[in-house]
């Protein structure tokens, strides 16, 4: 699996509180290792701390502007994809993309600074058409991972679902 | 391209607005044909106008009950995929969705009525753990569509996104 850390830049806290859950969930479920955040309220930390605690794994939420977060992710030798719209095709660069071992996701919206175009590595678009940040971020970690996210297990969890056909099972561990 | 409608159950508006909107739109974008939601508020119709008037098609939201879409979905041979956390393993039953034409996808939450796990066809899990219903779906019709999706061009619209490797290019149609 490729290192894959995730940035949003430009968000309203209020605004944006179930976007920004969703945003932190899906990036730990596909196997993130962290999410930076300009801002992060006591309630999306402790929502997050809960499911780990319940369902696994070591999944970061972390405070800190992003131009420090792209700052360290060069340090680190990740490629900085911005996730918009007005990019290029993922289709277009995906095989370039999956030559890198490891990303830095950034993920925006309508405010985002122009500075975020120039110093992202690639400006990448999931269709040319309005939607959602949670959707282009989940197809491409899809694509760099070749699905191979999907089986992720997490370490240490209290739960965890045994996969049905009808209905729900789940599994306490002893 | 595949035939893919969607259908949410389940959901409380006022909450769930945004949700909702993404849900709506991250459909229109991957080629759904239609949206069914048990209440259609006027702003999430007119947000979805709007968008359909400026970049194109004709993505449909429909108010419905979920079960009338079912039976219509079952009289016209779609297969309904219902995307919950607790199914089988996307990865597992993919090829065998593949070879169905049409679909009704189902999204839900964690309130969803005991009755969609048994009147679907399928019970999907995009990963076994709690995330967001936008990303389960993205990533189910991006490997239902084996990523043609994403080059889907929609008919009559006033603005088009000129792909860019840097920065914003839109084209206006004269």
């Amino acid at each position: 699996m490729k290192s894959v850390k995730v940035v949003r830049v430009g968000h309203r806290y209020v605004r944006d509180y179930r976007t920004l859950t969703h945003l932190c969930l899906v990036s730990r479920a596909l196997g993130a290792e962290a999410i930076y955040l300009e801002e992060v309220e006591k309630e999306l930390k402790d929502t997050v701390a809960d499911v780990n605690r319940t369902w696994g794994g070591d999944f970061a939420v972390i405070e800190e502007r992003w131009k420090k977060v792209f700052q360290d992710a060069k340090a680190e030798g990740r490629a900085i994809v911005h996730l918009t719209m007005y990019g290029t095709p993922l289709q277009e660069k995906i095989a370039e993309l999956r030559k890198r071992d490891s990303f830095l996701l950034v993920v925006g919206g309508p405010k985002v600074p122009g500075e975020v175009y120039k110093l992202s590595d690639y400006n990448i678009a999931v269709t040319s058409q309005p939607h959602s940040e949670i959707a282009a971020l989940a197809i491409t970690v899809h694509d760099l991972q070749k699905g191979e996210e999907l089986k992720k297990v997490f370490g240490d969890y209290k739960l965890r679902i045994v996969p049905s056909a009808k209905g729900k099972q789940v599994e306490q561990k002893s």
